[in-house]
C-alpha cells in the first residue's frame, strides 16, 4: 500500500524530474546511439522579428533532450529596434548575455530594489543572477542580436508582466499590491490576454 | 594560523558565502559555546501592522546566525483585514505556508501563466514552488496569521511592485512591457519611492 | 513515448527517487490541474494525546505529495504535560522549531557529547542541526504546541529508543555497546515491542 | 552595517566550512607545492586494540587536509575479539565496509525500526546508509581488521550510548524517552564519564 | 529479480539517471526485504592478473545495486611487477587509494600540466582529485594491491590510451594535436584495437 | 580593486573555493557597487590566431569576478584553417558549443571508447558532456568562430597531449600504458615544453 502509494507518487509528477549529474555511460543509453543525440540544428540562420518586437529561441532540454543531466543550455536574442526583453526572472539558473550584433540597455534590480543598468556594445556580456529581475532593451536604430548562456538545461522564464496582468490575479490584490486604482489595473490587464 | 587564512577569506567575500552542508563539529566553532547559539527570540508575541496593511517577520540567517549552514528558516506573516502580501518571488527556496488565525486567499503563477488560487482557512496549508510568482490576500474581516518554513537558510524576496515601479527603470522600457502609455506607468511610478 | 519511459523509470525504481530540484513546468504535470495540488488540510484542529505522552503529524511528501522535489515540510507536535519527544535524528533536514503554546525544555548534543540544552516559552524558536541527537521534554503543567520546519521535503526520523531497544539488536552487542550487564538491556528492551 | 553583520558572521563560523566542489586549480594553492600533500601516512601498519576492545583510525579532513573538497574519506577498523563498535549513526556521509582480516557481525536499522543483520567473512564487504544507525561486532576469536570508504571528507559520528547516557541528559528525560525506571538510567550513566 | 529490476532501469533510462540522496525508507523498497540487499561478495580472495599487466575490480552501483543513491563506491586494484594503471580521468569522483601491499608510484597532473609523483609504500594512501589524471606504476619485483574509496556510486573512468588511440580519432586531427608525424599516431593506434 | 580582491581570495585559498549558490545580497557587497560588476568587456573583436593554430578567449571567473556563485560562464574559440583543439576535459562543466562562423568537425569519446563524431556548420551546437574527452577540428579552408556556453563558473581544462607528454610523466610508465617503445614516447614529448 506504502509501495503503490510512492509509485503513484512518481507516476503522477513523472514529468517533472530533475536536472542532476549523470551517473551512467551513455553506451547505456539506446537513444544516444551516434552523434545526432548531442547536436542541436535549429538555431540556424537569423529569425525576424515582427517591427519593435522581440522574439527568443531556445536550446533547453525541451528543445533539445541531449542536454539532459548536463546544466547547460542556451538562447538566441533577437530584438528590432525599440523593442523589449520584459522584466523576467529565470528561477533555475543565472544568464550570461553576449551581445553579437547592434546593442542593448539592459538592467537587473536585486533584492533591495537597486537598479543596475549597463549599455553594451557589440561584444560586450553582462550577467544577470539566478532569480533576480532582469530585462534588455534596444534603444538604437538596428536590429540587435544576443546569445546567452544559463547554467541549468532548463532555466524556466517568469515573465513579470503577462504573469502579473495576464494570468487573471483578482483585481482588488493587484490594486492593493501596485497602489493604484482599480481602473489602472483594469488598463494594464486590457494589454494582455487574460486566460478565462 | 590556518583559522586566520579561513576567516580573512570569508572577510573578504562575504556576501558570495553559500548555504553549504556542515562538514565540522561545533566543538570547533567557538561562537557556539552554549544553547543560546541555536536559540531565536525575535518571534515572541505578535506584531500589528497599521489597518489595511501587512507585515513579516524572518528568522533568516541574517536574524540568526545559527541557521549557517543547515538549510532551514522561518518567517511570520501578520494581516491585517483588507491587507495583501504582494506578488513576490523567493529566488533561493519554496515557502511551505501554515494559517495559524484567519483565512487568507493565496495565489500562485506557474511560468506558463496559469493561476492557481486558494482560499485557506485556519490551520490550513499551502506550497509555494521556488522561483514562482504568489501572493496572498486577507479578505477577511479579521485580523490573519501566518508561519512560513523555507527550504534555504535565506531564502530571499524578491517583491514585484517595488522591483518593476520602485527601482528606477526607464519609462520607456517600463511603457512596452507593460503595453500601457507612459502616463500609465507614471502612475504606478507615483505610488513607490523611486530611487534617485 | 518519451513520457513514457520517464514514467516507468520511476515506477520501477520508487523508493530511490531524490528530492532534487524540479526543472519542469507545473503546465507539464496531468495531476497539478488545480490549487488543491499545492494545497494540505490534514493540519486542522488540535491533535489530544493521551495524557503524558507526546504526538506529531507530519506534512512530509509522504502525507503531501505536492511537496515533491520542493525541498521544505513541516510538522505539528502535541506535548502533554511531563511528555518527551524521545531523543532523535532527522537523517536528511535540520529542524526549526517555534513554540506556539506552553513550554517546552529542549536539548541537543553534537558529535563530541557536548549537550546543549534550552528551556523555551511560546514564541522561542530552536534549531537542530541535520544528524544531531534532539529531544523535548514538557516539564510544564500544560499541554505545549510546536511547529517545526524541515530543510527537506522528507526529513525521516532515527527514533534512537526504539531504533536500539526496539528492533531486535542482540543482547551481548548491547551489553558491550552500552557497558551494562545483560540483565540491564532486557530490562530496556521490555519496555519496546521487539521485532520478531 | 548589514556588511559588517554578514562579515562576523563568517568569521564566527569560519570553522564551519563545507564540502563543496573545488572551482579553482591547486597551482592557485600555496600549500599543494608537492606531492605530500595528496599523501596521508598515518594509515602505515596495525593497530592493536586493548583486550575486547575496537579502535579506528580515521583519514578525514581533520587528519588529511588534502582531501578538502574532495568528498571521500576513509578509515581503518581493528577489532579485537568480543569487541563491539557501538550503534552510531554518520551524519554526512555513508559507509562502504570492507573486511580484510576475521570476520564480523553487523547490523542496520531502518527508519522502521526494521533490523538488518549479516556475518561478513574477509572479503566480504557492506554498506551502511548515511543517517542510519548500525554497528559491527567481532564474534569470532580472533582480531579482524576493516577498512571503510565515506562518501564526505568529514562523515562525522553520533555515537548512540556516549551521546545518550554520556552527555547529561536528564534522568527524567531518559526515563520516560526508554520507558524505564531512574535506577537504570542511573546505571547506564554510570558506565560513561558524563560531563559535568 | 531486485538486481533485474534495476539494471533494467539503467538500461532504460542511461544518461537520464541520477545520484541523488534517498529521500525514502527501505521498508518502502519491495527489493531490500533482507541484508543481503547491502551486501557485497564479489571482493572475495585475491586475483591475479597476467605478468606485467594491471586488473581492477569495481564495487559501484552496476555491480552492486544497493549503493543506489549513497555516493559512495570502492574498487580492487591488482598490479603484477612491472604493470602500469595507465593515465586515466574519472568524471564522477575523487579516489582515495591505499596500499595494501607491495608498493606503488603514483602520479597526478593538475590543469597547468604540473606533475606530482610519490612512492607509496604499504599502508600510505593517495587522493586524486576528481577529473584530474592520474596513474599508477609497481615498479617493483612483488605484486602490488590497493584498494580505493570513490566519493559517487559509479565514479566512472576515461582511459586516457584507449580513449585517444583506440577509438577511431581521425589520424589528421591526432597528428596536429600531438604535433607529432601520421606515423607516430599510427604507431600509436596500431597497439588498440580501433572500433570500425 | 574588487579584482585584486577576488584574487586574493583565490590565491590564498586556492583548493578551498566553491562554486555554491549565493545565499546573500548584492547590496551588502561593497564590490557591487555599480552595473561594471556584472559587466564584461574583453570579448570585443575578434582574435586572429597564427596561421594553423587555434586560440580561446575565456570569460571565467578568472576573468570575470562577476560570475562568482552564478554557475555560468562563456568562451569565444578562434580557428584559423587546419586548426585543431587537442582532446581535451572539463572537469567541471558541461559544454554547449555554437557555431558562429565556418564549420567545424566535432568529436566526442564517451567512456566505452566510442567515438562521435560530426561536422558542424554555422549555427550549429554540440554538447560535450562533462568529463569526457572532446575536440573540435576545422577541415575547411576559412577561418571558424564559436561561442561556448559552460554550466560551471570556472570549468576547467585538462589538455590531453600537454598533460601526458608535457607533464613529465616517467618514460616508462608511458610506454607500457601507451604499448609503444620509448623511442615513440620520446617523439612524442620532444613536441612538448617538459616541465624540468
Amino acid at each position: 500500500m506504502a509501495y503503490l502509494l510512492v509509485c503513484s507518487l512518481f507516476l503522477a509528477v513523472g514529468v517533472f524530474a530533475a536536472d542532476p549529474e549523470l551517473v551512467s555511460d551513455y553506451a547505456a543509453d539506446p537513444t544516444a546511439t551516434n552523434a545526432s543525440f548531442f547536436t542541436f540544428t535549429a538555431f540556424h540562420g537569423d529569425v525576424t522579428a515582427a517591427p519593435g518586437t522581440f522574439m527568443v529561441r531556445k536550446a533547453s532540454l525541451v528543445e533539445f533532450p541531449g542536454l539532459t543531466g548536463l546544466g547547460v543550455s542556451m538562447a538566441q536574442l533577437f530584438f528590432q529596434p525599440s523593442s523589449v526583453n520584459p522584466p523576467h526572472i529565470h528561477p533555475r539558473a543565472s544568464e550570461l548575455l553576449y551581445v553579437l550584433e547592434g546593442s542593448l540597455a539592459v538592467g537587473l534590480v536585486d533584492t533591495t530594489n537597486k537598479l543596475f543598468v549597463q549599455k553594451l556594445g557589440t561584444g560586450d556580456a553582462f550577467v544577470f543572477p539566478k532569480g533576480l529581475v532582469h530585462f534588455q532593451f534596444n534603444e538604437g536604430q538596428y536590429a540587435a542580436k544576443a546569445i546567452s548562456a544559463f547554467g541549468s538545461s532548463n532555466a524556466g522564464t517568469v515573465s513579470i508582466p503577462a504573469t502579473i496582468f495576464g494570468s487573471g490575479i483578482d483585481d482588488q490584490v493587484l490594486s492593493k499590491a501596485f497602489k493604484v486604482g482599480i481602473d489602472t489595473i483594469q488598463t494594464l490587464k486590457a494589454a494582455f490576454a487574460v486566460k478565462s
